[in-house]
């Protein structure tokens, strides 16, 4: 079922979503909150947009072109059409491509911020996956991987440009692995936390291309009250 | 001057500081709390003991015969007597030793844990440092680098062994690579931080010798509240 919706925090901004395909997460609404974007920034990339929350949101932070890239054609429809609803088709491109296409086409050296949410799972021979189904594409590393995000993230950024992305928290020395492989070093990290004494399940990290070292861990982001509410903080990252 | 305090939490312990030399901190008291210690383990080493906090809080959660080495004689004498006022010399072996001597002679894959709360900061050859002076030995990497931990801790640590040391949160993009060069697999971190609002300054972690892959992030320890006193979960640790 298609329908439209508000984003937390963003009274302006809507996006239309479509319950069969996927909703939107706050991982979403996190991301292009947490990466640093400098004034001077000109062009971003967002790889897998989806409904295209990220680019949305960011156009609130920043005048920079967005260039984002879907590889659904479904999804990449619905993220059209709220890009149009919110009247930003002169800042947003969306792309109904394969990012592993579009990052051959494209120049080198060219984007100042890259972002991504990206898929969360790992995919071995025995997982029994739809491939054809949205939210496996979605969710599951079969059209994009970390090692993808990372590889395209050395090519496309300028000379210390900034990738930011947001992904499950077991996945961190994989990720710092991969940013290493491409010289990508790892600058500012935040945990989010379920709830205060649990065990922190999603990871925001930004490394920066051919960056110098010093990594800072940000301060933790707790979604929920004990009984389940959202928590202050997190609401008033989106006051 | 010599003093005799209460461990933290802990009424029946006392140790024996100088304040000429250093006291010890807080990380001191987190990091065997932190540890991972199997009923079963048998043998546990501590790296740089100062003056004993470290395997005296230990001997609360172990039966475990626990060698202890600090290299500075004065810091030494200040351990020896703390670990005789607590009655704890059944359990606690002091060595007054280098312990990169003491790794040579050491028998391999002897210990189950190993706990270290290393000097924090790098030397360089611009660093005008006294390196006689107590603190500076305990503080810089002048006697015992972040490199030698997990040296030491690759040849003393039974397979599956467990190392557990604290540091500063800038140091762990170098941490995570000088445990992988020695085949430690991170598989516990905790961030400290100073304040709620604050980026992380310690952290607190745990690797094991040829481990699997999966690494958790425990939830973050908030030291102060807004006012500066220590939070309420700081404080209930050591009830």
């Amino acid at each position: 079922m298609e329908v439209i919706n508000y984003l937390l925090g963003y009274e302006k901004l809507k996006v239309y979503q479509n319950s069969d395909m996927f909703n939107f997460s706050l991982d979403s609404i996190l991301l292009p909150r947490f990466v640093s974007i400098n004034k001077s920034a000109k062009n971003i990339l967002d790889i897998g947009s989806g409904n295209a929350v990220i680019p949305i949101i960011l156009t609130t932070r920043t005048v920079a072109n967005i260039d984002a890239v879907e590889i659904q054609k479904e999804v990449y429809e619905l993220g059209k059409k709220s890009i149009s609803y919110n009247k930003l088709d002169n800042q947003i491109n969306l792309y109904n491509m394969d990012i592993n296409d579009f990052y051959k086409e494209k120049q080198t050296d060219y984007y100042d911020i890259i972002t991504c949410n990206p898929p969360f799972f790992k995919v071995d021979k025995e997982s029994n996956l739809n491939k054809n189904d949205y939210k496996t594409i979605a969710r599951h590393e079969i059209k994009l991987n970390l090692d993808d995000i990372f590889k395209i993230s050395k090519k496309l950024l300028k000379n210390n440009g900034i990738v930011a992305i947001v992904h499950r928290t077991d996945r961190l020395i994989d990720i710092l692995q991969s940013m290493k492989k491409y010289n990508i070093e790892p600058k500012k990290i935040q945990f989010v936390y379920p709830k205060k004494n649990m065990e922190s399940n999603i990871v925001l990290i930004e490394g920066r291309k051919n960056g110098g070292s010093g990594l800072k861990i940000l301060s933790p982001i707790i979604v929920h009250n004990q009984n389940g509410d959202y928590s202050k903080q997190v609401l008033k990252y989106f006051n």
